[in-house]
């Protein structure tokens, strides 16, 4: 048995890809175990775009990762030595590993690890990816905030991807028309003959959003976004009145400062729920809302003020006087 | 009495803000009068940032007005003629007038006009506004897409505005701490002190970020965002997980193509959802979802694709594998 440890630390914080200043290998010497501790040996480790977030001293869902420290990883590693009364030798467990040979799991962060159950027919590779985080994400983001409803078009960006294809597969499951976007005719040929995806559009082909407006006829109800971009507006551009976009991810802004993008990472990090709002959808309600808006202005609760110009002639004026702020209150034309 | 009408008509489509290329003046003789059909002098016309929106030839929410149309606009007139079996001579109406000095009801369009009702300490201009489109968007808006608790914190920008003014105070009415973004001293004044909101910032104040971050100790929870822009983008970054953003309006980006609003607009005109999505926030129900997963991959329904790299010392470069598309599937580094 090896007595070091060789370990992947982030150098320096990313400016656009991985260079060799961002992450450093080094070799340590593998700590003597300490009572309530086991070490476990990395097996496999999953690479995901959330590396490349957690890389960044940006606000973000975790606590980026700390120059100095271990790169985060999540992996799969067999138990090799343990003094954990949770853990013996031979068992496998997933969690986050870090990006590195060996993993000491002491007694405080043991919920970062779960033993891997032993399935038939699931190698581990499996609890890292469909049955794992991607599996996962592709579960409760489209079920839980795409909501789809049977015949209704989902489209799936990055569909070849880990979260992509298995979201994809549990929107056919759900009975949706399911479009995939990927990146090369070989992924295509993938998510459409073997994964049962209905279309599956390159963007790198030029005629890429022409092929999307084929491809989902009666526009798109659910867009499960893993890039942003350029390809989410051109989703965004055939979305239906009232469509759900699941912000997953925006690979596409990870490596670059894109302003565009910003806010949706802000969207993303931070869970928010953005709508879209236009009051014809309300017009049911009018009555109800006029009496009690009516009720509040009556009893002084709701002010309000008027800016008066006067004389249709000045009517064009006064649009131009919203985007020159130059209202208070309500801009009104009297004649 | 006038036998003829003066009328804004649509001339050209506006590059950004309303030239007199874009609206012209007409005069046309008033047409007699056929059985079902009434006839209003406008007294009042609602000029509205939509009317900008309106002007354009994009997917909206309505269609565009055509060119030699009659501009749209609501307002607010007095049936000086009728031959219509539900409006007499005197009836004041609310409705698409257009802009223009005479607007002709006909039976079929009945819908677009309501008489105004007649209430006390009610003037007939807060049908415009409070009681009127305005008000219902912010009532609307606020209540049921930013479902506001009581204690939370609430920033409306354009917060002078004919919206924004009773959207802020229905947010008092409900309990939340209020802060409105406005863009002059006199706004702030008015929105705070006489409006009651709980702090008002001038966006064009150098040290405006500053002060919404003073203004705002515990974050922001929900948006109520009518601007778009460098002022949404900050109120985004002060946002609370979870938080609600009720886009009701980007007026920043109606005079001008800013792709950094696209995206926005998209959301807006369709009354999309948008939500951010981390599966950390589902943790507690990962068993469920993983016996489903394993389930359905069991059955043959979920398929997947692994791309193996091998050698710890791999794993930088497979990181930005991701960025270049070059895995199919799920990746992952095998020690």
């Amino acid at each position: 048995m090896s007595t070091t440890n060789r370990h992947w630390n982030l150098a320096s914080r990313p400016k656009d890809l991985i260079t060799p200043e961002v992450l450093q290998l080094s070799e340590s010497p593998l700590p003597e175990l300490e009572d309530g501790q086991a070490r476990a040996r990395v097996k496999y480790l999953s690479i995901d775009p959330t590396m490349r977030v957690w890389m960044a001293d940006i606000p973000q869902y975790m606590p980026p990762v700390q120059i100095g420290e271990v790169m985060r990883a999540f992996g799969i590693a067999e138990i090799i030595e343990s003094r954990h009364p949770d853990f013996k030798k031979g068992d496998k467990v997933t969690g986050l590993t870090g990006l590195q040979e060996y993993a000491l799991i002491t007694g405080k962060d043991t919920r970062k690890f779960q033993k891997l159950p032993s399935i038939p027919f699931l190698s581990d590779v499996n609890f890292l990816g469909t049955l794992g985080i991607n599996g996962l994400t592709a579960y409760f983001g489209l079920l839980e905030v795409g909501r789809p409803q049977s015949g209704e078009t989902l489209v799936v960006s990055a569909a070849a991807g880990a979260t992509g294809s298995i979201a994809g597969q549990i929107g056919k499951i759900q009975g949706c028309r399911v479009v995939g976007i990927a990146g090369s005719d070989e992924k295509c040929r993938w998510i459409k003959d073997d994964l049962g995806f209905d279309h599956a559009i390159n963007y790198k082909h030029p005629d890429w959003k022409t092929q999307l407006a084929a491809a989902t006829p009666n526009g798109i109800d659910i867009d499960f976004e893993n890039v942003g971009g350029e390809i989410m507006q051109a989703v965004l551009d055939r979305m239906n009145l009232h469509g759900r976009v699941v912000l997953c991810g925006l690979i596409s802004g990870y490596t670059k400062q894109d302003p565009a993008l910003a806010s949706f990472g802000q969207v993303l990090i931070k869970r928010l729920r953005v709508e879209g709002f236009i009051i014809l959808d309300y017009v049911a309600k009018f009555m109800d809302a006029g009496k009690q808006l009516g009720m509040w202005k009556m009893m002084g609760k709701l002010k309000d003020k008027q800016t008066i110009v006067k004389g249709l002639e000045k009517a064009p004026e006064a649009i131009n006087m919203l985007f020159a702020g130059a209202n208070t209150g309500k801009l009104i034309v009297e004649l």
